[in-house]
């Protein structure tokens, strides 16, 4: 029943049998071990991933070397270097798995062509963009003008379980600060 | 014939008469001053923006006071506090115009009832979410993971002509780098 998966995701509450059927083509389970590399630099046909069980990350490294947390993604995201793959440019991101994972493997053309005969995925489709903008928008506004504190409790609101499955280090580089600066806030926040 | 930006910036190279007819029906001319505020924070029911000429920011101020460029937008940008809209809140943004523009101001629900009878329409607006989202992607990368001069010389390549148009200190709060900064920074260019 692994379509039920996808089909959450997509928020359709009153999905027909047909769709479901079609759904089910168009995506693969796949296994993946914590450290796995999923998508990396350069690739070509890159997928999208939704995440059943597990927690991946993306992330670029930069012209020094310096690895950079664009995004996590836990139970019930969508991750993958979107951008790229509808260009069809190669993968500028790294994806990896930080725990062991469930992903279902998304086969964006194949759904692409079910939208003439169930137009339901074109409203689906802009709600997932449209929330998607919001997080991003969200991200820049918190990095133009946020502390660093003030950034970490943002975090913190917004993916409380996910504090403990994520190394402090990594934490620190989705946020933009220095791993000493996050120790130092939460020294402090514990004081408090 | 001002529908024929609307229908520019939506992309339908092949439109038809009836959807012209109607697109003309969704937006509105509207003549705006340098310097007026269009959207304040807290409004409700607030609109979209098409820039047919001229030049707006988005921006937010924060719990300090604190201007923060969100979004420039030039001639063929459409500009709102998207997220808010499209949620039914009060913006959390602000956008005023940097110089006189003619703006035609776009009635997105009305659009919304158009898509049954014109499913081009979704197409369209899903290509425009998408770029929306390259933009933002960018911008959190930058802001990551670029220094100030790498994130000047990206600014310069992707708005070359908007670098005259733009005081240099709202260009600075941009790229989120102090005045004194990108000063420094335009000083070693023209160095070397």
């Amino acid at each position: 029943m692994s379509y039920l998966y996808l089909t959450d995701f997509l928020n359709l509450k009153e999905i027909s049998s047909d769709l479901q059927q079609e759904l089910q083509t168009c995506i693969q389970v796949k296994e993946v071990k914590k450290g796995e590399i999923i998508i990396s630099k350069g690739d070509l046909k890159h997928k999208k991933f939704y995440v059943r069980n597990g927690l991946l990350r993306s992330y670029i490294i930069d012209s020094k070397g310096r690895e950079h947390i664009y995004m996590f993604a836990p139970e019930g995201w969508v991750v993958s270097d979107l951008v790229s793959l509808t260009g069809n440019q190669p993968a500028i991101m790294f994806v990896d798995a930080l725990e062991d994972s469930t992903l279902e493997v998304i086969d964006d053309e194949r759904i692409w062509k079910l939208k003439d005969r169930f137009p339901e995925l074109m409203t689906s489709e802009s709600d997932r963009m449209l929330r998607r903008i919001a997080v991003l928008q969200q991200r820049v506004i918190m990095l133009l003008s946020a502390s660093a504190q003030e950034r970490y409790e943002a975090f913190l609101t917004k993916y409380p379980d996910l504090i403990q499955r994520i190394p402090q280090k990594m934490i620190a580089s989705y946020l933009g600060v220095t791993p000493e600066a996050l120790s130092k806030i939460r020294a402090n926040m514990s004081k408090s």
